[in-house]
């Protein structure tokens, strides 16, 4: 209320006001050029041709190779030092690959050798047309338990395996198709879509679903449910407490204490992160050899029994094009798909990030849809860049993609030479890895972390986390998505309005509940719109606008002092205006003339100043009432107020406008 | 690159950089007084429990009486003078509902007496319980063709005309329900949804399929196409050229031309408004003495035929809840309720807005439900608040809502004793009736408009136009919501972020694309960010900068003038910030940092200074590096870059970070 300081600094002086600075109605646009920018921006917000100018023919064919095989840009520069380096990034890995294949397979319901497979031919795929220097390719285990999920509606695996296995193959299939042909339409952004905050939930939400599951093969049940909700398990595992195997339990935990342990020791100390990696290979070797001697396999101990030698069998001719299932095969390809590239290309970017390289989102995209097109004709099933394999990698000190070139080998020996090896593995020590790999998905800090930080985000995060737990992974994903979307839809349908004052000893205004000490400015209410104004909030904003004023009237009746002239509508943060607003300023300007307020509009964008230029809101309501910054726009106000004097009875006298 | 304008009234010395207004960290909010605000600025925008603040007991029940049943409100100050104006007001818009309920009942395929039913007993609903003085309810077209079509799918109206009315009513009572829990829900702003470009696309679309259909009776068809969309209309239209009747086509188009041209002179005449008003009962009376005196029923002009006389009968018993139409119903009643609100709350709003009162759309909801279940209840069939005669009732002068009343009793003296009068009334002129009003709704001032001031809106109108002729009114409908919303998303997803620069001789700094004499700062990059950010444009904002920051660099390279060091982010228009947007500053900072950029941040909003600070970001960056305006941003930059002279070579040295 302390007029004195809102004109500390710049008394209201005519020249001051003359001196004020014009808001300039941009320069005119041909449509096609804004058109042809919006879509750039929208489309190539990376601008990958930008590389390609002003080149020769040859040079651009090169580039536009090495574009697309970016193993072209790196291996001419590949060096001794990276290939020692990634050998054992690559030993690493498959020592970890060979164990967890097998795993995830089994959680799909499918043959473990197509675990193996997996990480046979997508890793070579990938290393010629991946952009990540640290993504390692193979299985993971949400999606393996959402194919589990979405076929297992349709055709049982048990009754009918073969129709089962090629539908896993048509979907990943169809996964590959859908993956690439977003990469190539260019709309990676649709994974944006995909919050953190959700994606930590679901996550989360997904391994403790696995984990439940892992309780089957912990307990040796041979009977168990194909829902994943936490009611179903839980009736499922209590409902035969007389069939659990005290053998494969005291196996299962053990392994279980072993892998977590090894984990933890290897988080304390990060040089020995090999031990970590190694574990699951050693439990893998510890169990079988355990079995092997002890012929727990005939005491109730379930093993994988035989597994076929040789290479990935070409499975082109079992992809199922004509088929009742076809739409059940189509969807489950694009949900997995989309939510393995998901994973994938998040775990790319934040080791990119480590590293200070760049991944075009797009372009790997490109690459997993490759991949997985390839995996399908190869009896593989879906495949991407595991967190936890591309960390151990990384750790490993891996330096290019030669690291998956390197395990896709040491899997090749593998199913050359070593399947028969597996034939004793416990299937309790399978459940131990999937379980031990799963508890460390679930990131509890994360979620503290959002709830300190965001309410809303982590109402998403526990949404999606209920969802999936409770109801099933498409409930939890579904939930997730609508709430984000919902957020963006709210922030827009409801934007924040705030009154603001003036800084003392400054021309700067600001929320006067963000700086307490800022002065409201006598006769001249000042409001800011936080928001593009659009046809969602327009009629919200018409009438907050009108409760602002209102109030602010009361107020001055109430307190007797003085009352309202001016009403300065801050557009700073308005980002852009449709016809809805447009009609809605007009109306606001219609009501405030009634009350005999003047609007007065300050420091618009050049879009919203091009459209109210357009529809003639500024021919209307007079160009010299807008002002390019809220500081002269009050200092105009104030000028008119003391020496116009215009009687409160009346609309503003006339005369006073020229100035 | 003029760097003397950037400090021409402020040189960057060191008081200045040391007066630099601080940013505050808001002070710090409950949890639960944050959430209460939102949930009211959700749900409670109008603050509707402002009136009862501070009132005794019996005032209180007065004001809540009042609130819900605003004849309360407005009867007691009810004159004589308003009863005169009242009384025109309701004979004119009765004589424009008689033959309008007729002719809509044609399009739904419902008997014609529920048109006059319906426009009985639900104005006298409305009468008791809208706030709106100028609004004539009534049915509508686009609701009625509505019905006829989704309930046509299912049900033939010819062959089962019994169940088929029953489902009408049933529709009826949902939509009336469905509305009711709208406004009880104060989920009102689900209509905000349909923008202000969709409707004029959809009502549009609906008026030229409305036209279309009229042919069948101008031309004197039997049988016609149930689809709605402009091929088979034309197909049915030009199969059967040979049972074309000349005598219908004279009629019909006679009588089109006369409400044409009488609409025409009403509209160059404001005073003579009644001509237009009395057209369409004038065109009845005048056709059905034709029909009655020519005995033109006998030479293939179809009439209305019997018409039952007396008052509505009790329609609660046909009320079917248990069929295996319901979801049917259900979905219909859904859909056309919500249509048929969004109408009525935007005719009421603006002629609110001429009159200079207020309307609260959720108790519009309210009173347009309660009046669709009253209605459903006694034989009337889908209504609200039609534009065309509530425009006819403000032209006629009308004070309050009594001139529903006194349409409603014109309709009751009708049906009681004037309905053997409609015998002979030809179809032909009701079809002429409904065509001529139907072409009143094509708005293509308003589409040219759309055009010239927003090509997105365009985009959505002409797409709920197209969607509705070609299609179907539903995918229509769907087209536009889609789109409409489509654009709140991109909005989100990809904002716009420009380069700022030095409005000469000032302080300010605006985006140099919209002020082309701005100069940019030598050694400062100033980037603006148009909207919140969230996990929908965190990506897209991290490489949009990347890529700014990098075009910079290039472009000072090739001028080898200077070297890029500080990155300011103008986050006035920055809203509000999500986890995944506060990771991309993260990352941002550190790519910044990397390449030896520093990052500055300034005048962040309230919630964005909360969340940074709430995630140690603005600990982590410095609070020193976070200015209240772009202006102390670009002085403190230019004064640390002139005193410490940072090596391009090293990062910033570090003693110039205490200044």
């Amino acid at each position: 209320m302390d007029k004195g300081n809102a004109d500390y600094v710049y008394p209201s002086s005519k020249e001051n006001v003359e001196n004020a600075h014009r808001v300039a109605i941009p320069p005119p646009q041909p449509f096609f050029n804004s058109l042809k920018y919006n879509l750039k921006e929208t489309f190539f917000p990376d601008d990958p041709l930008r590389l390609f100018k002003n080149k020769p023919a040859s040079k651009k064919f090169i580039l536009g190779l090495q574009y697309v095989f970016p193993i072209f840009e790196w291996a001419p520069r590949y060096s001794f030092q990276f290939l020692k380096a990634d050998l054992i990034a690559g030993i690493t890995i498959a020592s970890l690959a060979i164990p967890q294949g097998i795993s995830y397979a089994k959680l799909a319901n499918l043959p473990p050798i197509l675990g193996l497979y997996s990480s046979f031919v997508p890793p070579l795929v990938y290393a010629i047309m991946g952009s990540s220097k640290d993504l390692a390719v193979g299985t993971v285990a949400v999606a393996s338990l959402l194919i589990a999920s979405f076929l297992g509606q349709e055709v049982n695996y048990n009754e009918n395996p073969k129709l089962y296995l090629h539908l896993a193959f048509t979907a990943t299939f169809f996964a590959g198709v859908f993956q690439a042909s977003l990469g190539l339409l260019r709309l990676g952004f649709i994974v944006d879509f995909l919050s953190h905050a959700a994606i930590v939930g679901f996550m989360g939400g997904a391994a403790t679903v696995v984990c439940l599951q892992q309780l089957k093969g912990i307990l040796g049940l041979e009977h168990f449910t194909h829902a994943t909700d936490v009611m179903s398990v839980m009736h499922s595992i209590f409902s035969q407490t007389q069939r659990w195997r005290w053998e494969s339990g005291v196996l299962g935990c053990g392994f279980l204490f072993f892998l977590l342990i090894t984990r933890y020791f290897s988080k304390r100390k990060p040089k020995f992160f090999w031990i970590s990696a190694m574990a699951p290979l050693t439990s893998v070797i510890l169990g079988s050899l355990l079995v092997y001697l002890s012929h727990a396999e005939r005491h109730g101990v379930q093993v994988i029994g035989y597994l076929k030698k040789g290479l990935n069998p070409p499975s082109f001719s079992d992809l199922v094009f004509v088929s009742p299932y076809l739409t059940t095969a189509i969807k489950t390809g694009i949900i997995t798909g989309v939510i393995a590239m998901a994973e994938g290309i998040a775990v790319g970017r934040s080791f990119a990030m480590f590293k200070n390289y760049h991944i075009d989102g797009n372009k790997e995209m490109i690459a997993f849809g490759m991949m997985n097109i390839a995996g399908s004709c190869t009896s593989c099933y879906l495949t991407t860049g595991p967190f936890s394999r591309s960390a151990v990698n990384f750790n490993a000190g891996c330096k290019t993609a030669v690291s998956n070139i390197v395990m896709s080998m040491a899997v090749m020996v593998t199913l050359l030479f070593l399947t028969p090896l597996f034939h004793y593995t416990p299937l309790v020590v399978l459940s131990a890895i999937i379980m031990a790999a799963m508890l460390g998905l679930i990131d509890y800090e994360a979620v503290i972390h959002l709830f300190k930080v965001d309410k809303f985000d982590f109402i998403v995060c526990i949404g999606a986390y209920v969802g999936v737990v409770f109801g099933s992974i498409q409930i939890g994903l579904v939930i997730a998505i609508s709430i984000s979307v919902l957020r963006v839809l709210l922030f827009v349908a409801r934007p924040r309005t705030s009154v603001l004052g003036n800084i003392p000893n400054s021309r700067i205004y600001r929320n006067i509940e963000h700086y307490p000490n800022a002065n409201n400015v006598t006769g001249v209410l000042i409001l800011k719109i936080d928001a593009p104004i659009y046809f969602a909030n327009a009629s919200y904003l018409r009438e907050r606008i009108a409760r602002w004023v209102e109030e602010e009237e009361d107020k001055l009746k109430a307190s007797e002092e003085s009352s309202l002239h001016y009403v300065i509508l801050d557009m700073g943060a308005v980002g852009n205006i449709d016809t809805s607003g447009i009609s809605m300023l007009e109306e606001v300007k219609k009501t405030l003339d009634r009350r005999e307020l003047k609007l007065v509009l300050a420091n618009p964008g050049a879009e919203v100043t091009k459209k109210l230029d357009k529809s003639k809101f500024i021919e209307n309501m007079g160009q010299e009432w807008i002002y390019l910054t809220v500081g002269e726009a009050v200092t105009a106000c104030n000028f008119r107020l003391h020496t116009c004097e215009p009687n409160p009875e009346k609309a503003e006298s006339e005369p006073c406008d020229n100035v």
